[in-house]
């Protein structure tokens, strides 16, 4: 029931965005080139915020406009991306998402990632499975070269720059084929159905992944730090997530080149 | 009359893809690595011709699939992909399209591209303007440090492997992010409408880029092989499309690089 009144939420946020002529938008910079905010960014998140406390009044949040950045803590907390791949928002490209996930004690139990332009639902429940639109999904479970490798970079962690291009060229070269769809969220959530066999970004935040963790473990994959290590849901940290034989073909190859 | 009959068998050819769970598709090799062919490439290509055929019973057709590449002529030729995007269609990654383009005496008359995923039909009718879903569409008159930068590649076509990432990595550094959406007329139909400022791959064929081209040049936009020569219609060749701007500024970078 309070994951049905999430979704239902979450379905109504993607609304707000679809519907949305984002020329319309004011837009700014934030804290780096690149990195933008927009109105809608803010009004989505005061919308889901609002209605989560109205579910649980008293889960803290992990957001990521400023202010409500509180900690995980003991209890309930709400990590919550408003517009996953704003820059695609901004230029209207029809790959964004809203992020949303609930972490107990620390540890996830509840993610939801939807995707308004494709109506995609991705979502999974601790322990029950992950699922797209209500179909069961699974990451793959064949090697990186019968798979897509999929990579992101954002130009507010330019130190990274040779290093993730050296190895999107690596994972192309071992792969079908290399992507870059500009929403973290969605990439991974393709992890997740098998679209993508492999995801790599150098940094994210929390809530560029905190809900795809969930859904990508409940498919059957793999999702850690760079260098193999558990992720971070409550600081900022690298990713590699894949199915589990891409996850660790990958590993591998990222070994080798740095 | 003619090009809003060619835009409803499209669309209906979009019906076909859409509904179509990608895993069902008979899949197998092709020329080389990675470059797919379903069942369902040939059913909408079979599909397209017939009803290219009787609105124009004497036209040429190029098209990706063999034993139909016939030259552009000196009469009218249909220039299809059938489906654009193949690896993603066979990965159901919901980006993907059709593209027809109609040539006359060797020049691209009218275009079409469609995606059937988010419902998005460009167009353009030479000298009358492009348009998405009916809407006046141009290219970005900003440079690339205001866009998003797009590029392609594919495994078919690894000896240009280093080259495409160096500056596909150049590419970034001078703009707000890259992108790549492993549908290169999608991408191409995105610098029309101003989501991408510019897009770069460095071996394309003639059915990949045809319908866009025009698309690109009614939207106010350049494309050009990479060194800024002509693009060729009747074999294949590199693609740099970009708005004007955007544009000179790749080209220069390309220049820089080699």
């Amino acid at each position: 029931m309070l994951y049905e009144e999430i979704i239902k939420n979450v379905k109504l946020a993607g609304g707000m965005i679809n519907n949305t002529a984002a020329s319309e938008s004011e837009i700014y910079n934030k804290e780096g080139f690149s990195n933008f905010v927009t109105d809608y960014d803010k009004k989505v998140q005061d919308f889901l915020v609002r209605k989560m406390k109205e579910l649980l009044p008293d889960a803290a949040f992990l957001a990521e406009e400023n202010e409500i950045q509180q900690s995980l803590g003991k209890g309930d907390c709400f990590i919550i991306d408003p517009i996953d791949g704003t820059t695609n928002f901004i230029f209207d490209y029809k790959n964004s998402c809203i992020s949303l996930g609930l972490a107990k004690r620390g540890e996830m139990v509840f993610g939801v990632v939807y995707n308004p332009y494709t109506e995609e639902l991705y979502t999974a429940e601790k322990g029950h499975g992950a699922y797209r639109n209500g179909n069961r999904i699974h990451c793959s479970t064949k090697g990186l070269e019968e798979n897509i490798a999929a990579f992101g970079c954002a130009r507010y962690n330019s130190d990274d720059t040779d290093l993730i291009f050296d190895f999107a060229k690596c994972l192309y070269l071992h792969s079908l084929g290399v992507r870059n769809g500009g929403s973290s969220a969605i990439d991974l959530c393709r992890v997740a159905s098998g679209s993508n066999g492999i995801y790599v970004e150098l940094l994210l935040q929390p809530w560029d992944y905190a809900a795809a963790s969930l859904i990508i473990n409940e498919a059957g994959g793999k999702i850690t730090q760079i260098d193999g290590s558990k992720i971070f849901l409550d600081k900022p940290c690298s990713i590699l997530a894949g199915g589990s034989i891409c996850w660790e073909e990958s590993l591998e190859l990222w070994k080798s080149l740095i």
